[in-house]
């Protein structure tokens, strides 16, 4: 079979030519686990920092040797996992980079085919997903009335948190977002109320127009930087989810902080969103998620790489921000 | 009368040479208020910074001419309030450094003289009081297990900070303050597991020795480093209170802020704490608090200056954290 590999060990923010594709061995099945044939590959930001040994404490893969980390849907062939059978469609959010992947039983979740297309379970219906319902119902609690500011608005946790925010009653859902073509997907497709692009002149002004009411939620998937910016101009008493800080898992020192005395004056309450810490609420999250994605109210926009030899541009191009929506490695 | 005003406009933290006492005539009652001789009055660090408009968006008081605003205890002399008769004992947040204040209806609360005596209105059951009980009981919600850290805890807010979060079950109560005398005060009459004396050599290892588990409140008195500080040990899911930060108060630029990826990463609830929001709450305050200062389980110590050409050495001393315990003016 194939598989990603890191050609060396990393000391930067990760591009294209850091990987190889390169034949392996198809993985033994592991004892309560499975071996499945990989449909889909989500290309998620925190695996840039995975891979130089940034993220939660996790080794970085060896290079030439692990395939890369990432979540996949995939088709079962080898099951020692009782009940889940061959050809039964699982997910698991510890697969990797390659044609087949060994599953230990405690990471595989089995899918219903019927209730979306399978790639939807690497994003809207994945660990995106989770980690947007995560944050909105969990955390902040999202209800009618409350005003929902989200950034990186065109990106599956982005997307995902504006439409799950409007379905649990939010008022007014305004994103930003970087370029015209990601506003226009989160306006259009995705039905914000507003979508800001943050590289245009007079953002900042725009942004004012478009929250006539200050924010009553925040939700952080960018940097710290962007993350004051929403904190000064956050309601009394809003709410404040921190989840990606995409900028930091790379920077050599870490920026300049929140304000803590605009928490203070703001009477805010700003928490710390890992999406580890919902697995154990999946059914949870799919019995509210799930009937919303089968009706067609929510959606996110897939930016799909055909092939294994495509992943290492996505994924660069993920690195920069210039996908536009779930970015995804397709081998079907 | 004798009032204490300023002596002029403040362009850094406010010595004692900041401040004049003058004569001026006894107020006149207002409608729907009273006129009311000072007893005790209460001198907070949030002055500080109020005298330099800083606070809140309250304007400085006029040089020269209006009283320096604080929490006082006082007796009625002429009232025009309904419900309060003269030679009650009232408590107002909106007094000033004065021997007589006239006070709006809105801003009076009577004070039951056989709860405790009447000095303790201005700290354990006044301002700081409130701030302390609002903190570890209405937003950290400290019980049984829980272990929490609070820095200046010599003074009113942490003194009481720990104390009631000992009484509502913490498991282990520990306090940062600056000196032995200090700390002492702190394991002694406080009642802390332990006290750590931050000008101390070595105090951050002192301060590991002391938190053999970490800890999973963190109430904030002093400054941003501090509860970056707290931040950084705090146990995952742990909840930070930030109330004050003194330094930030007279800063010219903010300090660095709290690092957000390090929220993320221990998933840590911060929330900022401004006391005006539980006045509406007092009486569920008193119905909590009042009993344990009746029986002596609650306490503060006072720093007490007698007179009111004696407040602006105290205040000096408060601003540079110097006083020992609450800092109060008694008139009687």
């Amino acid at each position: 079979m194939k598989q990603v590999v890191l050609r060396h060990a990393l000391a930067a923010r990760p591009v294209a030519g850091d990987f190889d594709v390169v034949g392996a061995a198809v993985p033994d099945c592991p004892d309560g686990g499975v071996v499945a044939r990989v449909l889909h590959i989500s290309l998620d930001p925190y695996v840039g920092s995975r891979l130089r040994g940034r993220h939660m404490g996790e080794p970085p893969p060896a290079p030439g040797i692990d395939p890369i980390p990432g979540a996949v849907v995939a088709e079962v062939v080898v099951s020692r996992l009782p009940g889940i059978a061959e050809g039964d469609v699982v997910q698991s959010m510890e697969g990797g980079w390659a044609e087949f992947v060994a599953l230990p039983g405690e990471h595989v979740r089995r899918i219903d085919p019927a209730v979306a297309p399978l790639s939807a379970h690497a994003g809207v219906l994945g660990m995106p997903g989770l980690t947007a319902w995560a944050g909105i119902t969990q955390l902040a609690a999202v209800g009618p009335g409350d005003i929902v500011l989200v950034d990186a608005a065109a990106g599956a946790v982005g997307g995902t948190v504006g439409q799950i925010a409007r379905l649990k009653g939010a008022a007014r859902v305004v994103g930003i977002a970087g370029g015209p073509d990601k506003c226009a997907l989160v306006t259009g497709s995705y039905g914000f109320d507003a979508c800001i692009d943050y590289k245009a002149e007079g953002w900042h002004d725009a942004l004012t127009a478009a929250l006539p009411e200050p924010p009553t939620v925040h939700f952080e998937n960018v940097s710290t930087a962007m993350a004051s910016m929403a904190l000064a101009r956050l309601r009394p008493y809003g709410r404040m989810v921190l989840c990606g800080l995409v900028d930091q898992y790379h920077a050599d020192t870490p920026p300049p902080g929140l304000n803590a005395g605009l928490i203070v004056g703001k009477r805010a309450q700003v928490c710390g969103l890992v999406v580890y810490d919902f697995y154990d609420r999946w059914d949870i999250f799919l019995a509210d998620v799930a009937p919303w994605v089968a009706s067609g109210a929510l959606g996110i926009a897939e930016d799909v790489a055909h092939g294994l030899d495509a992943a290492p541009a996505l994924f660069e191009r993920l690195m920069e921000g210039r996908n536009i929506g779930k970015a995804l490695v397709s081998l079907v």
